[in-house]
């Protein structure tokens, strides 16, 4: 027990340095993608930081891991934590599981729980979209036979992926571009059950209250 | 308090105004984009009143924004006038608004829930589908690769895109277009999210009924 | 009341009849679509079945509505009597609407709610899929630029849209195939709609039960 | 009732072997498809195993109906089994049903219903996508004018189907794999209708629970 509260309170405190840390991982990542540009020292500098502020994610979950007890328990019960480790891109995606967190700590969860789902689903997909138009663009730039040409085809192509409406005027043809697109589209799918959901859900109560009225 | 009640007294009497404003503007905007064989006069005549008519949005809501109290409680809390101020195309959608509080003033909501909910994201869905496909036809019109060629053209993209199929077969080349489709996109996942909600939602009822009787 | 009642008499002896016509309908139109080597001679033959099912359609059409007191009361409460007639090709959806009251008449359902909404629209899915494969293929067959060019190809992009995939290797480029496909896409939003809200209500009441037990 | 009872034994001893059959049946089908170099002798052995285990399936399906008493009763009741047995690679879909009957049985359901019906509609979405994804690649890569030309083009075309999004850049040209995608197609209406009916049902559920604390 003393053990995990000691867990649980290095984890409080790491949180502000690893906020950094994300920060500048997607900073660095997206210049060095986004900036054709960049004069070789920079580059440097730049990938430098991606790959520091990476080693820190996967140093502090390891140690982590061999701190906690349950070694299996720990994996399983913060598998989030695992994929923002490997994919650390999606690390912004921590802070919203730590907002819910702490909201329900201070017991003023403000927003109702469908507000709540659908700003949470709403800034998860803008992340992912991000995440995701910049990692296809990534990969599909230097393939031969590409239709994704800029930043902004990667961007049209991730809405049109989020959504599910899949125009496929501009879709990744790279084994790594498709690997990535396949993760949006069920995102896309979970994204629309998250506002369908809500959407049911907010209906169902207004009813109700409708009826005690 | 009392300042309040005439800002509401104020916003109760500038909507028949209003409406015609926002109908003058449609139309204008309408007949410019889809009659190519306008006289250089008309084409004037009817630019004026699209300017005019908006001119006229933009200064009954900075009106109101002066003399509201609380400034950025005023932008919050009437953020669908921001918007249809800025796209004045939309602005229609505040219709639908003016009438929901006007039945429920009357304490006479006729329709249920669900029904309004349909009838509500009906029309919303078929004015933006409108709306978009004016603004797409009129930017993707003189882009040289462009496969919206005709207004119909862009009425099937825009049925399309609502219904999340996405054929591909018309889709907007310019950064613009792809703005305006991006739009319509996450309208399309809300539009399915509101006819899966109030559906479902009128299947549960059914149930609790049938259970009663 | 008498009146009324006459009409309900009237519609309950008519049916069987207009169900016939409706079978004669459906398969003369069938015939003529997808048979192309028909012989003049039998080609006039079906097509004269075709016209007179049809009249039989709107003959009954208007003689309820001269009957009926209340002529806009009549249209309204049987709007799906109008466009049954104005499209003879969707009037079989009128046995499901048939079967239901039937059902409740007999006081049982046998199937619960969310299986009839599922079997219903099933049975509206295919029918309408049909149908709309039947239009599309009479009226793109002919067009110069056409991408469906077999029954099969009809029937392949009928799927896609009901299930709001949308692939695009096979669409309308007709104004009228593309009104068909319209009608389809929205159907489509609506399937999807009675199948998930039907689950969605499936699974509460799984809950329930769940709970008192 | 003692010829039922025996039935039930005879089925819950000869799941096993059965299972071993299905592994069989997939493994030896996927070998067959995925390796173009396989040589003669080892392409006729596999083939041997596939029909071996398939004639297993279908002599356990004759066995078990000849020796039911009420034989419609038999094939109405048990309709997975006769798909399972026609169709042979979605055979270990009936391991799910297996897993909830045994589930059940011991009254330790574990996990609540929505985490149940998300994790058998991702396996069954997983099943059924990678049986699609073979029997595509196998009829479409001898077809002359494919654009799947490869396994890893099945699979993301699979992906793209499951989720309805439907890019188009890679869909089935033939007749038997336009109708493996007619199937997968109303599979993915159906996995988005579970995942979001379960989401709606999770989100009715905590808000009951939150308004009872």
């Amino acid at each position: 027990m003393d053990r995990d509260a000691r867990l649980q309170e290095w984890e409080r405190r790491a949180q502000p340095y690893l906020f950094i840390a994300s920060t500048l991982f997607l900073t660095s990542y997206s210049v060095r993608v986004l900036d054709p540009g960049l004069s070789p020292a920079w580059y440097v500098l730049w990938e430098t930081v991606t790959v520091v502020s990476w080693s820190v994610f996967v140093a502090e979950y390891l140690a982590r891991l061999v701190f906690s007890r349950d070694r299996w328990h720990f994996v399983r019960t913060r598998w989030l934590d695992l994929i923002v480790t490997v994919l650390p891109l999606l690390r912004p995606l921590r802070m919203i599981d730590l907002h819910e967190r702490m909201q329900l700590r201070r017991d003023a969860p403000g927003l109702g729980l469908e507000a709540r789902v659908m700003t949470y689903s709403g800034l998860a997909a803008a992340l992912l979209g991000y995440a995701a138009s910049l990692a296809v663009y990534h990969v599909e730039s230097s393939a031969p036979d590409a239709n994704i040409h800029t930043f902004g085809d990667a961007v049209w192509w991730a809405c049109s992926t989020l959504t599910t409406t899949g125009y496929g005027d501009a879709t990744p043809v790279t084994a790594r571009g498709r690997v990535v697109a396949v993760g949006l589209m069920f995102v896309g799918v979970a994204l629309v059950g998250a506002v369908v959901g809500s959407f049911s859900s907010y209906l169902m109560r207004s009813f109700r209250r409708e009826g005690e009225r």
